[in-house]
Protein backbone atom coordinates (compact mmCIF):
# COMPACT_ATOMS: atom_id res chain seq x y z
CA UNK A 1 0.00 0.00 0.00
CA UNK A 2 0.97 3.64 -0.41
CA UNK A 3 1.45 6.07 2.11
CA UNK A 4 -2.19 7.20 1.72
CA UNK A 5 -3.46 4.08 2.69
CA UNK A 6 -1.28 3.44 5.37
CA UNK A 7 -2.28 6.54 6.98
CA UNK A 8 -5.97 5.51 6.90
CA UNK A 9 -5.67 2.52 7.88
CA UNK A 10 -3.57 2.75 10.94
CA UNK A 11 -5.43 5.84 12.00
CA UNK A 12 -2.01 8.09 12.03
CA UNK A 13 -1.54 11.37 9.96
CA UNK A 14 0.89 11.17 6.79
CA UNK A 15 2.89 14.14 7.86
CA UNK A 16 3.02 11.73 11.30
CA UNK A 17 3.81 8.90 9.76
CA UNK A 18 6.99 11.02 7.92
CA UNK A 19 7.92 12.32 11.00
CA UNK A 20 8.47 8.71 12.87
CA UNK A 21 9.96 7.13 9.38
CA UNK A 22 12.51 10.22 9.91
CA UNK A 23 13.12 9.10 13.68
CA UNK A 24 13.16 5.60 12.85
CA UNK A 25 10.59 4.79 15.13
CA UNK A 26 8.76 2.93 11.61
CA UNK A 27 11.02 0.91 9.57
CA UNK A 28 11.27 2.51 5.73
CA UNK A 29 9.06 0.96 2.98
CA UNK A 30 9.72 -0.60 -0.37
CA UNK A 31 10.67 1.69 -2.43
CA UNK A 32 9.09 1.67 -5.74
CA UNK A 33 9.86 5.00 -7.70
CA UNK A 34 12.02 8.02 -6.82
CA UNK A 35 9.26 9.24 -4.81
CA UNK A 36 7.17 6.37 -3.59
CA UNK A 37 7.46 3.71 -1.71
CA UNK A 38 5.27 0.51 -0.80
CA UNK A 39 3.99 -0.41 2.78
CA UNK A 40 2.41 -3.51 4.59
CA UNK A 41 0.69 -5.31 7.49
CA UNK A 42 4.07 -4.88 9.45
CA UNK A 43 4.04 -1.06 8.72
CA UNK A 44 0.24 -0.57 10.11
CA UNK A 45 1.71 -2.68 13.17
CA UNK A 46 4.36 -1.17 13.99
CA UNK A 47 2.43 2.34 13.86
CA UNK A 48 -0.15 1.28 16.44
CA UNK A 49 2.80 0.19 18.74
CA UNK A 50 4.46 3.44 18.19
CA UNK A 51 1.35 5.41 18.69
CA UNK A 52 0.13 3.50 21.70
CA UNK A 53 3.97 4.45 23.10
CA UNK A 54 4.02 8.23 21.61
CA UNK A 55 0.49 9.09 21.70
CA UNK A 56 -0.86 7.06 25.11
CA UNK A 57 1.88 6.26 26.80
CA UNK A 58 3.71 9.81 26.41
CA UNK A 59 7.25 8.56 25.94
CA UNK A 60 9.71 10.48 24.62
CA UNK A 61 10.63 9.37 21.15
CA UNK A 62 14.29 8.56 22.40
CA UNK A 63 12.54 5.79 24.75
CA UNK A 64 10.35 4.82 22.26
CA UNK A 65 12.97 3.90 20.06
CA UNK A 66 14.64 1.72 22.91
CA UNK A 67 11.53 -0.38 23.17
CA UNK A 68 10.92 -0.66 19.96
CA UNK A 69 14.45 -2.07 19.44
CA UNK A 70 14.03 -4.44 22.72
CA UNK A 71 10.44 -5.47 21.49
CA UNK A 72 12.39 -7.04 18.09
CA UNK A 73 15.37 -8.07 19.83
CA UNK A 74 15.11 -11.67 19.45
CA UNK A 75 17.52 -12.51 21.49
CA UNK A 76 15.22 -11.96 24.58
CA UNK A 77 12.58 -14.02 25.18
CA UNK A 78 8.42 -12.63 25.24
CA UNK A 79 8.29 -11.84 29.37
CA UNK A 80 11.53 -9.67 28.54
CA UNK A 81 10.22 -7.71 25.05
CA UNK A 82 7.05 -7.41 27.61
CA UNK A 83 8.53 -6.20 30.39
CA UNK A 84 10.83 -3.39 28.30
CA UNK A 85 7.75 -1.98 27.06
CA UNK A 86 6.06 -1.21 30.02
CA UNK A 87 8.97 -0.29 32.21
CA UNK A 88 9.71 3.04 29.47
CA UNK A 89 6.05 3.96 30.56
CA UNK A 90 5.88 6.50 33.16
CA UNK A 91 4.90 5.66 36.89
CA UNK A 92 4.42 7.87 40.19
CA UNK A 93 6.38 9.97 41.35
CA UNK A 94 9.49 8.34 43.32
CA UNK A 95 11.05 8.23 46.24
CA UNK A 96 13.37 10.68 47.91
CA UNK A 97 16.78 8.95 49.01
CA UNK A 98 17.34 11.64 51.95
CA UNK A 99 13.89 10.92 53.15
CA UNK A 100 13.98 8.70 56.52
CA UNK A 101 11.10 7.11 55.83
CA UNK A 102 11.91 5.94 52.83
CA UNK A 103 14.41 3.11 54.18
CA UNK A 104 11.32 2.18 56.50
CA UNK A 105 9.04 1.45 53.48
CA UNK A 106 11.37 0.22 51.32
CA UNK A 107 11.77 -3.21 54.39
CA UNK A 108 7.67 -3.15 54.38
CA UNK A 109 7.33 -3.55 50.61
CA UNK A 110 10.61 -6.31 50.37
CA UNK A 111 8.19 -8.00 53.33
CA UNK A 112 5.17 -7.48 51.25
CA UNK A 113 6.63 -8.97 48.07
CA UNK A 114 8.17 -11.89 50.11
CA UNK A 115 4.80 -12.42 52.18
CA UNK A 116 2.99 -12.86 48.01
CA UNK A 117 5.47 -14.69 47.39
CA UNK A 118 6.45 -12.46 44.07
CA UNK A 119 10.01 -14.03 43.80
CA UNK A 120 10.82 -12.29 40.76
CA UNK A 121 9.35 -8.92 41.69
CA UNK A 122 11.53 -9.16 44.72
CA UNK A 123 15.16 -10.32 42.40
CA UNK A 124 14.52 -7.22 40.67
CA UNK A 125 13.79 -4.76 43.54
CA UNK A 126 15.12 -1.13 42.77
CA UNK A 127 15.46 -2.20 39.12
CA UNK A 128 11.78 -1.97 38.74
CA UNK A 129 10.15 2.00 38.39
CA UNK A 130 6.84 0.09 39.75
CA UNK A 131 8.88 -0.93 42.74
CA UNK A 132 10.25 2.68 43.40
CA UNK A 133 6.89 4.05 43.48
CA UNK A 134 5.24 1.88 46.11
CA UNK A 135 7.95 2.72 48.18
CA UNK A 136 7.27 6.41 47.56
CA UNK A 137 3.36 5.80 48.20
CA UNK A 138 4.60 3.67 51.18
CA UNK A 139 6.86 6.28 52.54
CA UNK A 140 4.44 9.33 51.90
CA UNK A 141 1.63 7.03 53.59
CA UNK A 142 3.45 6.52 56.81
CA UNK A 143 4.57 10.42 57.24
CA UNK A 144 1.39 11.08 57.51
CA UNK A 145 0.61 8.54 59.84
CA UNK A 146 -2.17 5.95 57.94
CA UNK A 147 -1.21 2.47 58.30
CA UNK A 148 0.60 0.80 55.51
CA UNK A 149 1.77 -2.16 57.07
CA UNK A 150 2.37 -5.26 55.39
CA UNK A 151 -1.10 -6.75 56.58
CA UNK A 152 -2.60 -3.47 55.53
CA UNK A 153 -0.97 -3.60 51.92
CA UNK A 154 -1.77 -7.17 51.42
CA UNK A 155 -5.47 -7.13 50.26
CA UNK A 156 -4.19 -4.76 47.44
CA UNK A 157 -1.75 -6.78 46.57
CA UNK A 158 -4.02 -9.92 46.18
CA UNK A 159 -6.28 -7.79 44.26
CA UNK A 160 -3.59 -6.79 41.86
CA UNK A 161 -2.52 -10.14 41.62
CA UNK A 162 -6.11 -11.00 39.92
CA UNK A 163 -6.05 -8.28 37.97
CA UNK A 164 -3.10 -9.03 36.25
CA UNK A 165 -4.46 -12.59 35.76
CA UNK A 166 -7.42 -10.67 33.50
CA UNK A 167 -4.90 -8.18 31.68
CA UNK A 168 -2.53 -11.21 30.67
CA UNK A 169 -5.15 -13.04 29.60
CA UNK A 170 -6.58 -9.92 27.63
CA UNK A 171 -2.98 -9.36 26.21
CA UNK A 172 -3.22 -13.22 25.02
CA UNK A 173 -5.72 -12.67 23.35
CA UNK A 174 -3.51 -11.10 20.65
CA UNK A 175 -2.45 -13.51 18.09
CA UNK A 176 1.10 -12.33 17.45
CA UNK A 177 3.86 -11.23 19.80
CA UNK A 178 4.25 -7.36 18.34
CA UNK A 179 0.37 -7.24 18.75
CA UNK A 180 0.61 -8.19 22.42
CA UNK A 181 3.59 -5.80 23.20
CA UNK A 182 1.27 -3.17 21.62
CA UNK A 183 -1.53 -4.60 23.66
CA UNK A 184 0.29 -4.64 26.90
CA UNK A 185 1.51 -0.89 26.05
CA UNK A 186 -2.04 0.49 25.58
CA UNK A 187 -4.14 -2.12 28.23
CA UNK A 188 -1.70 -0.73 30.88
CA UNK A 189 -1.98 3.07 30.12
CA UNK A 190 -5.96 2.60 29.28
CA UNK A 191 -6.71 0.41 31.63
CA UNK A 192 -5.34 2.60 34.85
CA UNK A 193 -8.12 5.39 34.04
CA UNK A 194 -10.99 2.67 34.04
CA UNK A 195 -9.34 0.85 37.23
CA UNK A 196 -9.17 4.33 38.96
CA UNK A 197 -12.45 5.86 37.90
CA UNK A 198 -13.84 2.38 39.29
CA UNK A 199 -12.66 2.26 42.61
CA UNK A 200 -13.67 5.67 42.86
CA UNK A 201 -17.82 4.89 41.92
CA UNK A 202 -17.10 1.90 43.85
CA UNK A 203 -16.18 3.97 47.49
CA UNK A 204 -19.59 5.22 46.34
CA UNK A 205 -21.85 2.82 46.27
CA UNK A 206 -20.25 0.79 49.35
CA UNK A 207 -20.41 4.33 51.31
CA UNK A 208 -24.14 4.54 50.39
CA UNK A 209 -24.77 1.12 51.33
CA UNK A 210 -22.59 2.22 54.93
CA UNK A 211 -23.88 5.30 55.56
CA UNK A 212 -27.02 6.79 53.54
CA UNK A 213 -30.10 7.70 55.52
CA UNK A 214 -32.49 5.38 54.47
CA UNK A 215 -35.04 8.04 54.08
CA UNK A 216 -32.89 9.92 51.84
CA UNK A 217 -32.40 6.76 49.87
CA UNK B 1 -1.80 25.39 72.39
CA UNK B 2 0.27 28.25 70.66
CA UNK B 3 0.61 28.75 66.87
CA UNK B 4 4.52 27.18 67.33
CA UNK B 5 3.04 24.15 69.26
CA UNK B 6 0.43 23.51 66.48
CA UNK B 7 2.65 23.90 63.78
CA UNK B 8 4.92 21.41 65.54
CA UNK B 9 2.18 19.06 66.37
CA UNK B 10 0.42 19.25 62.60
CA UNK B 11 3.81 19.20 60.12
CA UNK B 12 2.38 22.83 58.89
CA UNK B 13 4.35 25.68 58.73
CA UNK B 14 3.79 28.51 60.25
CA UNK B 15 3.78 30.33 57.68
CA UNK B 16 1.27 28.27 55.75
CA UNK B 17 -0.80 27.88 59.27
CA UNK B 18 -1.37 31.90 58.87
CA UNK B 19 -1.99 32.18 55.11
CA UNK B 20 -4.92 28.49 55.55
CA UNK B 21 -6.20 30.94 58.48
CA UNK B 22 -6.18 34.01 55.88
CA UNK B 23 -8.31 31.88 53.23
CA UNK B 24 -10.75 30.85 56.06
CA UNK B 25 -9.65 27.44 55.80
CA UNK B 26 -8.79 27.16 59.11
CA UNK B 27 -11.08 28.22 61.95
CA UNK B 28 -9.85 31.35 64.13
CA UNK B 29 -8.03 30.74 67.52
CA UNK B 30 -9.52 31.92 71.10
CA UNK B 31 -7.66 35.47 71.21
CA UNK B 32 -6.00 35.70 74.22
CA UNK B 33 -4.05 38.59 73.36
CA UNK B 34 -3.96 41.63 70.99
CA UNK B 35 -0.99 39.14 68.99
CA UNK B 36 -1.47 35.86 70.60
CA UNK B 37 -4.45 32.86 70.14
CA UNK B 38 -4.82 29.78 71.40
CA UNK B 39 -5.71 26.53 69.26
CA UNK B 40 -6.87 23.00 70.57
CA UNK B 41 -7.20 20.04 68.63
CA UNK B 42 -10.02 20.34 66.30
CA UNK B 43 -7.48 23.13 64.70
CA UNK B 44 -4.91 20.24 64.11
CA UNK B 45 -7.28 17.65 62.93
CA UNK B 46 -9.05 20.36 60.66
CA UNK B 47 -4.62 21.35 59.33
CA UNK B 48 -4.70 17.75 58.90
CA UNK B 49 -7.83 17.71 56.61
CA UNK B 50 -6.37 20.57 54.99
CA UNK B 51 -3.33 19.45 54.05
CA UNK B 52 -5.08 16.16 52.51
CA UNK B 53 -6.81 18.10 49.95
CA UNK B 54 -4.68 20.75 48.78
CA UNK B 55 -1.16 18.92 49.15
CA UNK B 56 -1.94 15.46 48.54
CA UNK B 57 -5.08 16.04 46.59
CA UNK B 58 -4.02 19.36 44.65
CA UNK B 59 -7.23 20.78 45.42
CA UNK B 60 -7.74 24.67 44.39
CA UNK B 61 -7.90 26.42 47.73
CA UNK B 62 -11.59 27.44 46.82
CA UNK B 63 -12.40 24.01 46.00
CA UNK B 64 -11.34 23.12 49.99
CA UNK B 65 -13.41 26.14 50.94
CA UNK B 66 -16.32 24.20 49.43
CA UNK B 67 -15.54 20.92 50.50
CA UNK B 68 -14.68 21.64 53.92
CA UNK B 69 -18.65 23.58 54.37
CA UNK B 70 -19.49 20.52 53.12
CA UNK B 71 -17.59 17.91 55.65
CA UNK B 72 -18.88 20.38 58.17
CA UNK B 73 -22.80 20.64 56.84
CA UNK B 74 -24.60 18.67 59.55
CA UNK B 75 -28.14 18.70 57.36
CA UNK B 76 -26.29 16.26 55.15
CA UNK B 77 -25.75 12.45 55.85
CA UNK B 78 -22.18 11.12 56.69
CA UNK B 79 -22.31 9.11 52.66
CA UNK B 80 -22.31 12.54 51.31
CA UNK B 81 -20.08 14.41 53.45
CA UNK B 82 -17.32 11.67 52.41
CA UNK B 83 -18.47 12.19 48.79
CA UNK B 84 -18.35 16.37 48.74
CA UNK B 85 -14.54 15.67 50.09
CA UNK B 86 -13.49 13.01 47.43
CA UNK B 87 -15.66 14.47 44.27
CA UNK B 88 -13.66 17.46 44.62
CA UNK B 89 -10.38 15.41 44.06
CA UNK B 90 -9.03 15.61 40.32
CA UNK B 91 -9.99 12.65 38.78
CA UNK B 92 -8.63 11.52 35.05
CA UNK B 93 -9.28 13.45 31.90
CA UNK B 94 -13.00 13.34 30.94
CA UNK B 95 -14.58 12.96 27.26
CA UNK B 96 -15.09 14.93 24.33
CA UNK B 97 -18.57 15.19 24.28
CA UNK B 98 -18.49 15.83 20.29
CA UNK B 99 -16.48 12.32 19.65
CA UNK B 100 -19.03 10.08 18.50
CA UNK B 101 -17.44 6.56 20.76
CA UNK B 102 -18.02 8.64 23.51
CA UNK B 103 -22.21 7.73 23.37
CA UNK B 104 -20.99 3.95 22.80
CA UNK B 105 -18.81 4.41 25.79
CA UNK B 106 -21.91 5.92 27.87
CA UNK B 107 -23.98 3.05 26.76
CA UNK B 108 -21.15 0.10 27.79
CA UNK B 109 -20.50 1.56 31.28
CA UNK B 110 -24.57 2.87 31.72
CA UNK B 111 -24.81 -1.25 31.22
CA UNK B 112 -22.06 -2.41 33.44
CA UNK B 113 -23.54 -0.28 36.48
CA UNK B 114 -26.92 -1.95 35.84
CA UNK B 115 -24.76 -5.24 35.88
CA UNK B 116 -23.12 -5.06 38.93
CA UNK B 117 -25.94 -3.54 40.36
CA UNK B 118 -24.71 -0.44 41.05
CA UNK B 119 -27.91 1.95 41.84
CA UNK B 120 -26.94 4.36 43.58
CA UNK B 121 -23.96 5.41 40.69
CA UNK B 122 -26.39 4.58 38.41
CA UNK B 123 -28.99 7.85 39.53
CA UNK B 124 -26.00 10.17 39.99
CA UNK B 125 -24.27 9.07 36.22
CA UNK B 126 -22.53 12.30 34.80
CA UNK B 127 -23.14 14.03 37.82
CA UNK B 128 -20.30 11.79 38.95
CA UNK B 129 -16.65 12.80 38.18
CA UNK B 130 -15.14 9.43 38.20
CA UNK B 131 -18.55 8.38 35.82
CA UNK B 132 -17.24 10.77 33.12
CA UNK B 133 -13.25 9.33 33.28
CA UNK B 134 -14.89 5.98 33.00
CA UNK B 135 -16.65 7.24 30.05
CA UNK B 136 -13.41 8.65 28.17
CA UNK B 137 -11.35 5.57 29.00
CA UNK B 138 -14.21 3.30 27.61
CA UNK B 139 -14.12 5.74 24.57
CA UNK B 140 -10.53 5.46 23.97
CA UNK B 141 -10.18 1.86 24.11
CA UNK B 142 -13.39 1.83 21.92
CA UNK B 143 -11.35 3.99 19.33
CA UNK B 144 -7.87 1.84 19.58
CA UNK B 145 -10.16 -0.76 19.07
CA UNK B 146 -9.98 -2.69 21.99
CA UNK B 147 -11.73 -4.93 23.78
CA UNK B 148 -13.81 -3.08 26.03
CA UNK B 149 -17.67 -4.19 26.50
CA UNK B 150 -19.53 -5.24 29.60
CA UNK B 151 -17.68 -8.84 29.90
CA UNK B 152 -14.98 -7.17 29.62
CA UNK B 153 -14.92 -4.29 32.29
CA UNK B 154 -17.08 -6.87 34.47
CA UNK B 155 -13.82 -8.77 36.16
CA UNK B 156 -12.36 -4.99 36.81
CA UNK B 157 -15.31 -3.67 38.48
CA UNK B 158 -15.78 -6.28 40.81
CA UNK B 159 -12.63 -6.31 41.56
CA UNK B 160 -12.90 -2.52 42.23
CA UNK B 161 -16.10 -3.35 44.77
CA UNK B 162 -13.40 -5.55 46.84
CA UNK B 163 -11.37 -2.88 46.84
CA UNK B 164 -13.54 -0.23 48.28
CA UNK B 165 -14.65 -2.75 51.17
CA UNK B 166 -10.83 -3.22 52.04
CA UNK B 167 -10.88 0.84 51.71
CA UNK B 168 -13.95 1.72 53.84
CA UNK B 169 -12.91 -0.57 56.44
CA UNK B 170 -10.32 1.19 56.87
CA UNK B 171 -11.53 4.39 57.01
CA UNK B 172 -13.79 3.49 59.23
CA UNK B 173 -10.64 2.65 61.57
CA UNK B 174 -10.79 6.59 62.17
CA UNK B 175 -12.85 7.06 65.32
CA UNK B 176 -14.38 10.30 64.37
CA UNK B 177 -16.48 12.01 61.43
CA UNK B 178 -13.63 14.50 61.01
CA UNK B 179 -11.27 12.25 60.73
CA UNK B 180 -13.38 9.84 58.66
CA UNK B 181 -13.20 12.04 55.98
CA UNK B 182 -9.18 13.33 55.86
CA UNK B 183 -8.98 9.73 55.24
CA UNK B 184 -11.34 9.29 52.53
CA UNK B 185 -9.26 11.86 50.98
CA UNK B 186 -5.84 10.58 51.98
CA UNK B 187 -6.79 7.30 51.09
CA UNK B 188 -7.95 7.55 48.00
CA UNK B 189 -5.14 10.10 46.58
CA UNK B 190 -2.37 7.82 48.73
CA UNK B 191 -3.70 4.21 47.74
CA UNK B 192 -3.92 5.49 44.02
CA UNK B 193 -0.21 4.77 43.31
CA UNK B 194 0.16 2.36 45.81
CA UNK B 195 -2.74 -0.22 43.75
CA UNK B 196 -1.25 1.54 40.58
CA UNK B 197 2.19 0.02 40.50
CA UNK B 198 1.38 -3.11 42.43
CA UNK B 199 -0.49 -3.78 39.16
CA UNK B 200 2.52 -3.59 37.38
CA UNK B 201 4.43 -5.62 39.52
CA UNK B 202 1.69 -8.21 40.02
CA UNK B 203 1.97 -8.08 35.48
CA UNK B 204 5.96 -8.34 35.81
CA UNK B 205 5.15 -11.17 37.88
CA UNK B 206 2.77 -13.19 35.82
CA UNK B 207 4.29 -12.33 32.76
CA UNK B 208 7.15 -13.81 33.87
CA UNK B 209 5.51 -17.36 35.33
CA UNK B 210 3.64 -17.24 31.72
CA UNK B 211 6.77 -16.47 29.80
CA UNK B 212 9.88 -16.66 30.76
CA UNK B 213 12.39 -19.48 29.71
CA UNK B 214 12.76 -21.74 32.45
CA UNK B 215 16.58 -22.12 32.30
CA UNK B 216 16.37 -17.82 32.46
CA UNK B 217 14.78 -18.13 35.79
Amino acid sequence: MRLAELSERSGVSTATIKYYLREGLLQPGRRVSATQAEYDDTHVRRLRLVRALIQLGKVPVATAREVIAAAEDESLDHHLRLGAATWALPAGPEADGDDPEVAAAGRTVTALLEHVGWRHDQELGELSPAYRTLVAAVAALRRLGYPCGVAHLLPYARLAAQLAVTDLDLIQEQPTEAGQIEAAVALTVLYEPVLLSLRRLAHSEESARRFMDTDGA
